[in-house]
């Protein structure tokens, strides 16, 4: 009963381990407000209230919490200046701006084929309310 | 008050616009579960007990919604063959095949940087409980 497809008979740890740490980078940095910021910030370095009012409709708690998690990641600096009043700028470290780099082709991709999903979808949420003919 | 910096002080709708999409399909496809299962289907088309042995550690209902997500989206079909006993294989569709090329630059930054993300939590949650001296 076993399968002889020798394509796909085999486990492979290699695979498990690959996808778990794509899978927990994307963890990371794949969400919508850090792919935003990273976004922002590849014009160069920016203060929280720039990168704020670039976004739009980020809160300023869920920015906070973004800039501090890829900071953390070593992606991004914080800088604070001893002006009066204070100035905090944030950017890119290289590590940061090497995966700009790799995001490009995936954004590219997600332009060019996010409605062609989005009619999948509708395609098959369509499909699971079936018709009586046929 | 009001910074004169031109290269961030307009406000970018086409950035918005952009990132929202990459979100949004990251949404979809960015977690580990999503992309293991699509690393298996790049092999070829397999049957679901193939592809949860492959995986290793996944659960059959969380199986299950990852195929049915991935189907939904129209990165994979599902073949029902009338053979006794049933059987049913998955395999990527050409939509799908175009975003695992996408996804392979970001596979090996991820690879060749996880360790220096790693090291940066560690360092930043070090500095998190700071020494006396200095």
């Amino acid at each position: 009963m076993a399968s002889a497809k020798p394509s796909t008979s085999g486990i492979n740890p290699d695979r498990a381990d690959h996808c778990r740490v794509v899978g927990a980078v994307l963890d990371r940095i794949g969400d919508k407000w850090t792919i935003m910021a990273v976004s922002v910030l590849t014009d160069g370095p920016a203060r929280f209230t720039t990168i704020m009012r670039e976004i739009g409709g980020v809160t300023h708690r869920m920015l906070t919490l973004t800039l501090r998690g890829l900071e953390r990641d070593g992606l991004v600096t914080r800088t604070a200046y001893a002006t009066v009043p204070p100035r905090v700028e944030y950017e890119l470290t290289e590590l940061g701006r090497t995966l700009t780099t790799t995001l490009i082709p995936l954004a590219h991709w997600s332009e060019a084929n996010w409605q062609t999903i989005r009619a999948a979808q509708d395609q098959h949420d369509a499909r699971s309310e079936p018709a009586l003919a046929d």
